[in-house]
C-alpha cells in the first residue's frame, strides 16, 4: 500500500456519511501535505468513556470531532475487542459544528487547518515532528535506533516476528502468542489476543491499565490460574488489534504483571500494568 | 434546499467512487466560493456521442473528467430517457487522470481550479458571469426580465405552470402537457414525457434536434398522425427531465415543427428543431 492508496481508503471510511466526508476531505485539501498521516474513526479513552473521533493526525496527537445537531451517534456499533483504542487523555479535541450555514463550516475546517499547521510547528520546535512514512512505521529497525518503545509513541508492529526481533530475536516468521525476552530474563513478550474464543475469555480494561485472562474450559482454568501465579513474571504486552481499514497489528500496551488480589477463579487471572516503556535493542 | 444542502447532495453522488470523491471535494474546497454553482455527474452531447463528465460547472460551461487507468465505465447505466442531458459541443473539458501518485494528482486539482477561476475572469469580463443563486435559477421572473430564453443558456422551470405563465398565463398550477402560447398564435407549449408508457413512446434524438413521437393505441395511431400533420404548428418544446438528484423540471429544447419527410404511420410523427431560443413576457 502507497500513501495514495492509504489516504483513498481513509477517507471511503466516510463515505456514507455526508459531513464527515465534507470536513474530512476539506481539511485534507487545504492541508494538502504527504508528510502528514491522519487516521479516520479512532476510538479514543478519555476521561469520561469511549469516544470516536472522526479525524486524528497521531504525528501531533490532534483530533476532530464533528458536531452535527440530532446525530447521536451509537459509536459502539463497530467496536471489538480487537478495536484499536488508543489513549487520548492529553491530546487535543477540536470540534467542528455543523450548521445550516455551509459558510461558516467551510470557516470552522479553515481555523482547523491553521491549528493543525500550528500544532506541527510546535512539535517541530521541540524536535518531536517526524514527517509520516509508511515504510519506516512498521519497520522494527526505526524503533529499535530509539532505543526503547513507549505506550504514549503508539510503538506498533506489522506481525509477532517483528516485535520479536526487538528483544534479540531473529525470526522470519513467528505464530505463538508467547516468546522470551532475550534482552532481560525476567521477562516475556505476549501477544494476547482479546476476542473471545472456545478456550479463552480475555480482555483489557478501558483504560489500558488491567487485562483479565480467562481460561473456558472448566477442568483446565484451574491449573492455568495456578501457573500464572507461580509464574509472576513480568509481561510485556502486545494485544493484537486492527485498524478501521482491517489491517491486523500489535501495538505496546505496556509491561503486565499478575495482580494477586484482584485475581481468582471465578474472575480470571488480572494483570495491572506496571510500565509504561521498555527497552530494545 | 438552502446551498448547504445542495452541495452536499452533489458531493454523496461520489460517495461509492472514491477518486471521483477525492477530486470532487479536492476542486471544492479549493475553490471555496458559494457563488459557483457545481452538478456532479452531468450527461453531456459532444461531437462523437454521449459522455458523463464527474463534474459540471454550469456558469462557465466547464466539465471536469476523471480518468482513472483500466476502468471503462458503463455510462449507459442511469441513463433514462428523462435524464438531463445537454449539448457540451462548446464546453471546456478539463480531464484529470489518476496515477499511482497523489502529488501529481493534488497538482492537477490545483491547476484544475486555477482554469476554473481564470474562466470565471474571462466570463465576468465579457459581463456573462452570474452569481449562483438557488431562488433565481428557477424563478420564472429572472427568464422573463431577459425578454428570452434560449438552449445555450440552458433555461428551465420547476414546473409546468411557471413556463406557462412567461407566455402570457397566469397559472397557480397547470398538469396538461399542451397550452397555448399568449405571446404568439402560431405556436403551442409543449411538455412532452420521454419515458415510454402505455400510450406513447416519446424520444429525442441524442443531438437534441428531433423528437418521435408515436402513438403506441393500434386505432388510434393514424388518428393522431393526421391530426398532428393538419396542425403543422410550431412546437415550444419543455421535456421533462431529471437531474441527478432525483428533481422533476422542464428544460427549453428548442422550437420544434413536425417534419413530414421523416414522418410515416411505423416510425412516428417526427418534429425538428427550427429555433433555439423564444420570446417571452
Amino acid at each position: 500500500m502507497n500513501k495514495k492508496d492509504y489516504i483513498i481508503r481513509q477517507i471511503s471510511k466516510t463515505n456514507k456519511k455526508n459531513y464527515e466526508n465534507y470536513v474530512v476531505t476539506g481539511v485534507w485539501h487545504l492541508l494538502n501535505d504527504l508528510d502528514i498521516k491522519f487516521v479516520t474513526q479512532q476510538y479514543v479513552i478519555r476521561p469520561n468513556g469511549f469516544a470516536l473521533t472522526d479525524m486524528f493526525f497521531p504525528q501531533i496527537n490532534f483530533h476532530i470531532e464533528i458536531d452535527e445537531p440530532h446525530h447521536k451517534r451509537n459509536i459502539e456499533n463497530d467496536l471489538t475487542r480487537e478495536t484499536d483504542i488508543i489513549d487520548a487523555t492529553n491530546h487535543r479535541i477540536k470540534r467542528i459544528a455543523i450548521t445550516d450555514d455551509l459558510h461558516y463550516i467551510n470557516l470552522q475546517i479553515k481555523a482547523t487547518v491553521v491549528e493543525i499547521l500550528t500544532q506541527i510547528d510546535s512539535y517541530k520546535n521541540e524536535n518531536k515532528f517526524e514527517n509520516w512514512d509508511l515504510d519506516k512505521e512498521f519497520d522494527p529497525n526505526y524503533y529499535k535506533n530509539k532505543g526503547k518503545i513507549t505506550v504514549e509513541q503508539g510503538a506498533m508492529f506489522k506481525n509477532i516476528a517483528h516485535a520479536c526481533n526487538c528483544f534479540g530475536h531473529n525470526y522470519d516468521g513467528y505464530q505463538k502468542g508467547w516468546a522470551k525476552n532475550n534482552l532481560n530474563n525476567t521477562q516475556y513478550l505476549w501477544f494476547p489476543k482479546f476476542y473471545e474464543n472456545k478456550e479463552w475469555d480475555n480482555k483489557i480494561s478501558d483504560d489500558g491499565s488491567l487485562i483479565t485472562e480467562r481460561c473456558k474450559t472448566e477442568n483446565l482454568r484451574e491449573a492455568h490460574f495456578n501457573r500464572s501465579v507461580l509464574e509472576n513474571i513480568e509481561r510485556v504486552t502486545f494485544p493484537r488489534a486492527k485498524d478501521n481499514l482491517g489491517f491486523t497489528f500489535y501495538r505496546f500496551k505496556g509491561i503486565f504483571k499478575i495482580d494477586k488480589e484482584l485475581s481468582n477463579l471465578e474472575t480470571g487471572v488480572v494483570f495491572r500494568r506496571i510500565k509504561t516503556e521498555v527497552s530494545i535493542g
